[in-house]
């Protein structure tokens, strides 16, 4: 009774990792939101697929848990890591203390990593990872993260900056930046991060608060000594013999 | 005159992604540091490698750049991902603006991915990066972001946590945590993620600070929620129909 919860990265195949597609190979189910199983399907055509829509998250870990209890090795996809706010948490949630389901985690490459490698090297130093969503998290725990971060000359990763429901979150967001950091400090936007229209911009943190993002975006915010060299965003480590 | 900058992962060939895979292996010449070197060299042997010692970092990235002028392809290998902590920041350094080298940095999973999958799910919410390697930055700086972290309850991947020159900076860290965090927090320490020798242990705050860690090992500090689930660490996300 094994349940694989794979990390697939940004969804091309060719920045998943050989063991999440070996895992995915001897997998007889597949389960997931339908958006991620439809980008793996093409490649695992002939495997039994599960699908539930967006909101649905437990109720997709249960299904996931349900079918590995039948005996099958059941894979969950999710985008990016599998543990970044992926469902790896929740599998292990609605699974409980009974370890009879395997749970296996394989990880997979995150928005920090993949979007960052786009804009070239802003995470260099020390970074925050923080979810602009609230639809689990309270706004006022989300705006103390960002202030706290931005006090700590961390450099900052937005996942989630905006969607339909909250136009103005990363507005809100950069509000509370530009509170404590010069509105010069240099960020970049990566969009569809590994999929068709992958595009990305640098800009300052004034031009990144009217920017329109969508939720395909992953956001960067670079710290006190992040510059652009060519047409890169770079966070210098602080190597003395350069 | 391309100069890829690749994160291999954790070390071993399954945790790699078929785009490093790719790439190293239509690269002509691969440079790193010994250490890194030494784990992709049994899977691309035909390869010609160079390689300098642990603090030469720039020397290395010079050699990097002066072989893809050279016309060849190269590729600089990293641990974990080629941004995080990695060579890409600086090998943008050294090059400069010129462009005619093309650089491209093709991410890789980061400990804070890897190490967490063997965990359970640690990081399934908002999370901050710190490495305690004082060498290129200041302790005080180091201090005021672990606090930080802290009182914004998000969780803490500690990377570089002990060498042989800092065998006291793990309690130290773990005493500016423990000011603001209950001595039960949940934490997870893990060693040799994805090589010979792989473990991982969970323990409480107050514990972790007179851990004996090691270079080897990438250390988890959970949030307020994190709990023990079975044998795993758990972040939960905040499903509010589990």
């Amino acid at each position: 009774m094994k349940l694989y919860v794979i990390g697939i990265g940004p969804g091309n195949y060719e920045n998943m990792t050989v063991r999440a597609d070996r895992a995915l190979r001897e997998s007889d189910t597949i389960v997931g939101y339908h958006v991620y199983t439809d980008l793996v399907r093409p490649i695992y055509p002939d495997k039994e697929y599960l699908t539930t829509g967006m909101t649905r998250e437990a109720d997709r870990c249960r299904m996931a848990v349900e079918e590995a209890k039948k005996g099958k090795t059941v894979s969950m996809v999710c985008s990016g890591d599998s543990g970044i706010y992926g469902m790896a948490g929740l599998i292990y949630e609605v699974r409980g203390e009974d370890e009879s389901v395997e749970v296996e985690v394989i990880p997979g490459l995150t928005a920090a990593c993949s979007g960052g490698a786009v804009l070239g090297a802003p995470l260099t130093h020390d970074f925050a990872v923080i979810s602009l969503s609230d639809r689990l998290t309270e706004w006022s725990k989300i705006e103390t993260r960002l202030h706290n971060a931005a006090e700590a000359d961390l450099s900052i990763v937005l996942y989630n900056p905006k969607s339909k429901g909250r136009p103005d979150y990363l507005a809100k967001a950069c509000d509370i930046l530009l509170g404590v950091l010069n509105e010069d400090r240099l960020c970049g936007v990566v969009r569809n991060i590994g999929r068709e229209g992958q595009s990305h911009e640098l800009m300052t943190l004034r031009e990144l608060r009217d920017y329109d993002a969508d939720m395909f975006c992953t956001v960067f915010i670079g710290n006190a000594m992040t510059r652009r060299i060519g047409s890169s965003m770079v966070t210098p480590r602080g190597y003395r013999d350069v």
